[in-house]
């Protein structure tokens, strides 16, 4: 069943777009995020997230999606209505048993939980004195995640560890201010500054 | 305000108990509490537990008692009582405004965060698929960090990190069978195991 709104998006890619090596399945219709991966040649990492709405709506497209996933990026509401497990464990045990290599669970103020066959990592959100608008974090956090790995090109375990926390460390900004406001006064080393925070964090 | 139930309750410490280094106050009346501490020739390491009942009914005595703890341990819950703030790290910071030297806040199957004025640590619980019975989960938690920092001597940032990893472990076998059973089938080599799995789970 698709979603009215996207009745006539149907994007179609340049051939450079094609070429490129990751692909993040922003959150929109399963059938729309498959008929754009289907453009692309040969891409070396496949991320996605979803919703709700599409879970509920369009679970049929959105579960036939999920094996050419890599990296299923959703918040723990989210993993709970598509698996239909309470247990975040046992959540991610079934969504994986759906066919994507791995599950990244959101779970906002307690951080993120990454789950794959072999491994489980969890890391906690950066404790904020303030915040003061959670909009946009999980996009943020994803943008974060995501460019990580685009940038450096690393594709290992532990490039995905650390790149889920500069997801985590893009998503602690993203909340000191309205929307992704906080963006336009980020510098690289306010990013760096806090992934070692994170470090000093989490280490013992 | 002394609690009825505990009106006749006023222990007496021997020479050996009063001369321990670590002290671990239990949840209980605070001015119980502090009777018992006062007892203690020269602890190097004080600990104390305590809960709603006590914030709300005994809050005088129990801020009294704050000053001389060096470890608060409480739920996230409790914590936003005895302060007045929702946010997890304004709530800590508020707290160590009363006296103690440091702040770890259990946050249930979301792991635990310690606060001082230098520095804060957080772990994740480990993510169990199978929570059978969480009773007992806060003690065994309490227990695993104050029985590490007794049996190591350890009192650095460092070795209270490690404290409260192993106090995570310790709560995560207490919740695989009902109430403390579990503790009575538990090897070393199990919490060694299951301490490797939470450096495994946390690292990047």
């Amino acid at each position: 069943m698709r979603d009215e709104r996207f009745a006539d998006f149907r994007p179609e890619l340049s051939a450079a777009q094609r070429r490129a090596p990751v692909v993040f399945l922003a959150n929109i219709d399963p059938a729309l995020q498959g008929a754009v991966l289907d453009q692309f040649e040969a891409p070396t990492l496949v991320a996605c997230d979803t919703m709700n709405h599409w879970i509920e709506s369009t679970r049929a497209p959105l579960v036939a999606l999920l094996p050419r996933v890599d990296l299923l990026i959703l918040n723990d509401e989210e993993a709970r209505l598509l698996s239909g497990e309470k247990n975040v464990a046992r959540a991610a045990r079934r969504i994986l048993a759906l066919g994507p290599k791995s599950v990244l669970v959101k779970r906002g103020e307690y951080g993120a939980i990454l789950f794959s066959a072999e491994s489980v990592f969890a890391v906690p959100a950066y404790p904020l004195e303030e915040v003061f608008d959670p909009t946009g974090a999980g996009d943020a956090f994803a943008g974060g995640v995501i460019g990580y790995l685009t940038a450096t090109g690393e594709r290992t375990e532990a490039g995905l560890r650390r790149g889920i926390v500069y997801g985590s460390v893009l998503a602690s900004f993203i909340v000191e201010d309205f929307g992704g406001q906080r963006l336009r006064t980020l510098a690289r080393d306010d990013i760096e500054r806090r992934y070692r925070q994170f470090v000093a964090l989490t280490e013992f």
